[in-house]
């Protein structure tokens, strides 16, 4: 980019993103201030829309698929960028539910008189703008704009360059319902251009854009919180254990563990290690052992789980700290509950672990001391979620501690402000 | 730095802001799990100490005060510097204050039982470790490290290098204490170095420290949150407007702006910026000028208010954007509500804004649409304070959007999680 040439794109470039920004800032501005029905009768409306027009948008993503093989995609790749009348029919539903969430904007979270009579209340109020970033999945497009309107935000979306022309589809769709139901046409955007330099010239924009969204492999979230000067709504990882502590209920266990480690084994909530205190392993990791493979998953084994199961694989050291998402499951024993607390807040990635127990002091400790956004007691890991927890649809899970921790919803999408109401009160002291 | 002599320098540096903030991690852990008495005890301990070792916070600080000049300390600054034993006893007062806010750590704030039977809380844990930046005030090496603690969080503090002795002494203090009450040494801290650069490296350690906050000029505030790769926890500026709207109360406005202006013009929530409606220009402005003139406000004027109280200096376009904190003010004219409300999100600094108005409609209006932490009708700009709102002691005020908004106080250093509890729940779908 050392030529004038460069130069002069580069600059076209920022100009581009700028004027992007601008627009959704201006948007963001009009829709903190739109009711609650208009978001609904848009969501609605866009719901209607999608499955009235699922040809266009069946044609395009066609295209998608035809042009996979040219951005290198695999099968697996290929079937999440895939859309058919039943995907298509999932994103209207989906928008049909966010439009049945109650309207967080303007909920009053606290209110008081003062002892001086002035009335003081704390008010909900959108973040302003959002930008997604986000890899093949096309239902990312419909959802993350449904939760940012919902939340009064307006939002910038970048999908992947590989569903460009599925993503154009659909938001052709929810740009013309923006404009039938009364809302800012700018309040959801598409990143006009593929350019990889976009992202991280809208990343540098932190007076324009209040949050950004990744969503999609390691590198990509690890990529936007370096170059972010906003704050990021993230995890890079679920490390999630599950701890089989004794006393303990074993079949409870061997249930817990089939099902947070093979139920859904490519996502952020599936377990990726198991630990057993050695009162109970002889017990438990036998019954575990048969069902787990039996459902396919590959164990790898410290020592002592070798010596009471040896058709497990030796575990490596860098085991305890992988994110397989796949079939694959590292199997400690361990001494004592301590050693399974540290052992979780040293390798986990602070996500969702489990303690499975019948005895409450022990539930009670690790609840206290293992660091992550969500713990669990005799339940499954892949409960954190925002429907499973109550919040409704999520537009992610945070392993962060500031802002928002665990599924985030709609409220976390938003800030607060405070309103006092006097009748020309001054101030004193 | 280019010497090996310098590069020992600088990694021995990194050693010993890694080495401070390991530890201060590690009694974080521990200080999560710690109940309320024991920091209570800490905090009446420290309070009760403070006044009894007085003596020898006093030798210190003659020492800084001493060593002021060299430091090119002026007479303002000197004066925050020095301590007397009726500071001295209001900083212990204020240690009390801290101990009789009840403890945000453990709260539940949600708490439900979903359809299949999972019991779901969300409960408030400490963020951490707080790594707080800040200038002249000893005061402040008090408030921080109580706040810090009260809310389960171990503090680093870095005062400036004119005060080091006093915070030594201080230190001192609060940390036979800690001893004294079971709590764990390293919970408090101060950086052992005056070297810039310590400041620079532990703003880098985003793994081990959980917030940064910078109290005091807005040079330093720039650099923190340029430097910071964990949050920051801050505002800039506080370009404070009050709005004299058509229909008002003429004696309340002036009241207001004379009280907002004048009643502390060093802090951040005071006024900077008067707007005042066409329509009660002529008749608010003569007496408003007269009375903020007596109390020794230089007024600066746009055209029209200078028409109409020619005394005033001209106002240049930069004066809309400066935070004087001092006796001057910026007067302008405007023809609506909505110019009122633009210029204020144009030119504001989105901390404290207030309209005085008798008209509810333009009331609602001014508070849907002006953006800032704290909107304020009838009431003076100064009560966004936590104090004030109900808060308790505040460590800060935040103009951001992420996180925590206006006044924080010790559930602003807090963080959450989720605790979810069944008996073998496994998820379907």
């Amino acid at each position: 980019m050392s030529t004038a040439a460069g130069i002069g794109q580069a600059n076209e470039l920022k100009d581009l993103c700028l004027n992007l920004a601008l627009k959704a800032r201006e948007a963001s501005r009009k829709l903190a201030l739109v009711r609650g029905e208009l978001k609904n009768a848009w969501l609605l409306g866009s719901a209607h829309a999608l499955v009235e027009r699922s040809s266009e948008i069946l044609a395009a993503n066609a295209r998608d698929i035809a042009d996979a093989p040219t951005h290198g995609l695999g099968a697996a790749a290929i079937d999440r960028l895939r859309l058919t009348p039943d995907r298509i029919a999932s994103m209207a539903r989906a928008l049909g539910e966010v439009a049945a969430l109650p309207d967080p904007v303007g909920e009053i979270l606290e209110a008081s008189r003062r002892p001086n009579g002035l009335e003081v209340r704390k008010e909900r109020v959108p973040l302003g703008v959002i930008f997604m970033i986000y890899e093949s999945r096309p239902n990312v497009t419909v959802d993350a704009a449904a939760l940012a309107l919902k939340s009064g935000n307006a939002a910038i979306l970048r999908g992947g360059k590989e569903s460009l022309a599925t993503n154009l589809a659909l938001m052709g769709i929810l740009e013309a319902e923006l404009t039938r139901a009364g809302l800012p046409r700018h309040a959801v955007q598409l990143v006009p251009t593929t350019e990889r330099e976009a992202v991280g010239c809208l990343l540098g924009l932190a007076d324009l854009i209040d949050l950004a969204i990744p969503r999609g492999g390691e590198s990509l979230i690890r990529r936007v919180a370096a170059e972010a000067r906003m704050p990021v709504l993230k995890h890079y990882q679920g490390n999630c254990h599950v701890y089989i502590h004794d006393p303990c209920d074993i079949a409870m266990g061997v249930k817990i563990i089939v099902n947070a480690k093979t139920q859904r084994p490519g996502v952020c909530n599936a377990a990726e290690t198991l630990l057993v205190h050695r009162e109970v392993a002889s017990a438990f990791l036998p019954r575990a052992a048969r069902e787990l493979r039996a459902a396919g998953v590959e164990l790898r084994g410290d020592a002592e789980a070798r010596a009471i199961v040896p058709e497990m694989v030796p575990a490596v050291p860098s085991d305890w700290d992988e994110e397989f998402l796949d079939l694959i499951l590292a199997v400690g024993v361990v001494d004592s509950l301590d050693e399974a607390i540290e052992h979780i807040n040293r390798h986990g990635s602070h996500h969702t672990d489990a303690i499975v127990t019948t005895d409450l002091e022990s539930a009670r400790r690790f609840v206290a001391e293992v660091d992550s956004s969500a713990v669990m007691v005799n339940a499954s890991t892949r409960f954190n979620d925002g429907g499973e927890l109550g919040l409704g649809a999520e537009i992610g899970i945070s392993t962060d501690k500031y802002h928002a921790r665990g599924p985030c919803g709609l409220r976390e999408l938003t800030s607060t402000r405070w309103v006092v109401i006097g009748s020309g009160h001054v101030r004193g002291a």
